[in-house]
């Protein structure tokens, strides 16, 4: 069902004191790991939906399928393919990287409040094709961007996003009954987080470190 | 280089009014194609990529590769290769759907002062391979991250992107010297944009229009 045209709105002017909250906002955000039990406000969940089907897709094709999780076997099946995958990519380390992987907490699968997946449709008509033809991926990144969005908007509520991609996407398709067509981009803990920090849990870990940005910039 | 630890900051609190703003912030972001020709403030597109890489990315791997691209004759390459996959694809539609393609303006490489091709480096060693074992297609997820972080900056000071995916990858990576390992996930023109809206452009040609979030909802 289309939207209807809204009235012509005069542009936001957006002043140097948002600019300066708006980079807290990025700066705290985090993947949260470790949540606190407490449930969301009623209808919470749907609103940050809502929030995310503002971010830009190719072609305007809204490819994002959002699947709130919240049957309890579907949840354990989830949780159990991720023991399995998480099983299996620790045996693929060996040594201290082995012993520092088995101490990390990769997932808040049993904590979080709400399970949502997200899937990119493949088969959608929308947007006509525009922009997909020479890179049909095209439609995952559009995906991608709603989940941005959508943690951004949680972050500034004080919710906490965690993203889970350690599973297998197959199995996760048919543990929550999926049209063929759609495939899972990402598998999300959300719930109101045990700590705020503004260092990446894998840095505090001391699993990785940030590295200068202007290490990752080229000329041409 | 890793970054330095910072001093324990204390947890920002996002008020109502930010949370306003950033909805705005959301509402207002467009896929901009009609730019103006003036230049964007020394040192700008480098501060808005260091804010790019406060985004999550898997397992800490900070995958993205920011390609700044200022030479004439590789844009030149990049406009060429644009020009050619835009004529295939409007070959691709027929009878009114091709008119209304043929009267979509679909990029702003011309005008634009400032061009970026945004990449993956699938062969990084940062993160460890954590959370890509299953996923692998999570890198270039995070770069996606990245693009969104950097875009809903841009916009916070007024500066437009267009993600232009009209393009044939392997072309760009050739005409911009890229090594092999590294994967285009988009390439943007930034700069002043001609007009702001909170319609999308392609809605407002008449495309294609926003859906209801509602309908792209599951419960499972």
């Amino acid at each position: 069902m289309p939207i209807p045209e809204s009235a012509a709105l005069a542009s936001p002017d957006f002043d140097g004191a948002f600019r300066a909250r708006l980079h807290d906002l990025f700066a705290w955000r985090r993947d949260v790991r470790h949540f606190k039990a407490d449930p969301l406000p009623d209808g919470a969940l749907e609103r940050l939906i809502e929030t995310a089907c503002l971010a830009p897709s190719v072609g305007l094709s809204q490819p994002w399928r959002f699947v709130i999780v919240d049957e309890p076997a579907r949840r354990q099946a989830v949780l159990e393919n991720f023991s399995t995958c998480n099983a299996d990519a620790l045996n693929a380390y060996a040594g201290e990287l082995a012993a520092r992987y088995a101490n990390l907490k990769l997932a808040g699968l049993r904590e979080a409040p709400c399970h949502l997946a997200v899937f990119a449709d493949h088969a959608t008509d929308i947007g006509h094709g525009l922009g997909r033809r020479t890179m049909p991926e095209m439609a995952d990144y559009s995906v991608v961007a709603a989940i941005s969005t959508l943690w951004l908007a949680a972050r500034a509520e004080g919710i906490g996003m965690g993203w889970v991609s350690i599973l297998d996407p197959a199995k996760i398709a048919a543990a929550l009954d999926i049209p063929r067509e759609w495939r899972l981009i990402g598998y999300f803990c959300i719930g109101y987080p045990e700590i705020e920090d503004d260092r990446p849990e894998l840095e505090r870990a001391g699993w990785e470190q940030r590295r200068l940005p202007a290490d990752h910039i080229l000329r041409r």
